[in-house]
């Protein structure tokens, strides 16, 4: 089993890239690409940022002490990079609300109706507090090893329900965004690029969450508290 | 940590219970109610069947191991119930998809465009192999304890993932449904009732996935495979 690890770190790569990159194309080529100035360029960096932040970031966040186990990297330095990867993610989801906030408000729509809204706002605040009570129990001030321990599996769970929760905001604004255009019955390319993107987040969030859930994978004690 | 079982598992009830009351709310007082005659109220079955089946069915199927486990059932009525319970499950996916498909053949919708109906397919079909698979291999025919053991933590992943994926495709589901009305950013009852709806399904699915992961919620060894 465990020499599984490899290929399928691999092609979590693989899908993590490949929604990302999809999700590119279908706001470059189909959508106009980017801009900052309250049209719907704008709102394309959201689905663009949030992907990028929210899933590929913080998947790899999550398998970072997988990957690096075999390694003999310093675990602080593991940990530092599991804790900055997901910095990233979080100030990407942050500049993507923005985007979208600033862009419904200069385009008079309403705000926070939608089902994708409802389960995006609680997963980035959800984010925002594992991120805080990471970095405050693990990092600094660390509290002792005792309280370390008892937090453990609730970071875990939580950590790896949030990811499902972001996956599950992402199909659900892919979703959303081409019923909104009014043509995707007729199944138009910008449908097939936004589907094949979503599953192949799908296909990434599936591998990350195998991987982080396998004791196989466990190469050495790196998740043992009392080591962090 | 074992005392919150009981709190746990009624909250679950009541969320998944409260998913399934919205829905239905949702589908006779706004939706006009159900029928089988390719109409628009026979649409209105497969959201409903969807949400018992494959959400209250599907979710209860996977904690009953727990809920069973301080009161002396034998295992095998626990084994037979867990699979009866995915056995409805699976009944109401199926015609809740049949619903769907003709309703859209009697109104040339096409089919099979929408992410939505991508993350579905995958999730019944992900879900018959896995109902297939348990059958086979610890009930009837049964096989020997070394693969049973082989096999148990795929079975236990796929499960999770699969109610994961499921909770994922109703709130597509809810999100492109209340999108293709045309009317979702003035934010009517229905679209009040099918978000609310939607994030009982996020707290019922939650709480489903926190009690079967959770280690301290095994009162007793039933899991253990040489026992099953």
């Amino acid at each position: 089993m465990a020499l599984l690890f490899i290929p399928l770190a691999v092609l979590a790569q693989i899908l993590g890239l490949t929604t990302v990159a999809l999700i590119s194309v279908w706001m470059i080529k189909y959508l106009d690409g980017f801009a900052w100035d309250g049209s719907s360029q704008q709102f394309n960096l959201h689905p663009f940022l949030m992907v990028i932040g929210l899933i590929y970031f913080y998947g790899n966040a999550i398998i970072i002490y997988r990957i690096t186990s075999g390694l003999n990297v310093p675990r602080l330095a593991v940990k530092l990079a599991h804790f900055i990867l997901q910095l990233c993610a979080f100030i990407c989801s942050i500049i993507a609300l923005v985007a979208v906030f600033q862009f419904h408000n200069a385009n008079q729509i309403p705000n926070m109706y939608s089902m994708h809204s409802w389960a995006g706002i609680a997963t980035v605040v959800m984010f925002g507090l594992q991120l805080l009570f990471g970095f405050l129990i693990f990092l600094f001030p660390k509290l002792p090893e005792r309280y370390r321990t008892l937090y453990m599996s609730s970071h875990i769970f939580f950590g790896v329900f949030i990811l499902g929760l972001a996956g599950a905001t992402v199909l659900m604004g892919i979703g959303e965004k081409l019923a909104f255009a009014g043509n995707y019955s007729e199944f138009p390319k910008a449908a097939i690029v936004g589907n094949v993107a979503g599953s192949a987040c799908i296909g990434f969030i599936c591998i990350i969450i195998f991987i982080v859930t396998n004791p196989n994978f466990k190469f050495h004690s790196y998740e043992h508290v009392d080591k962090l």
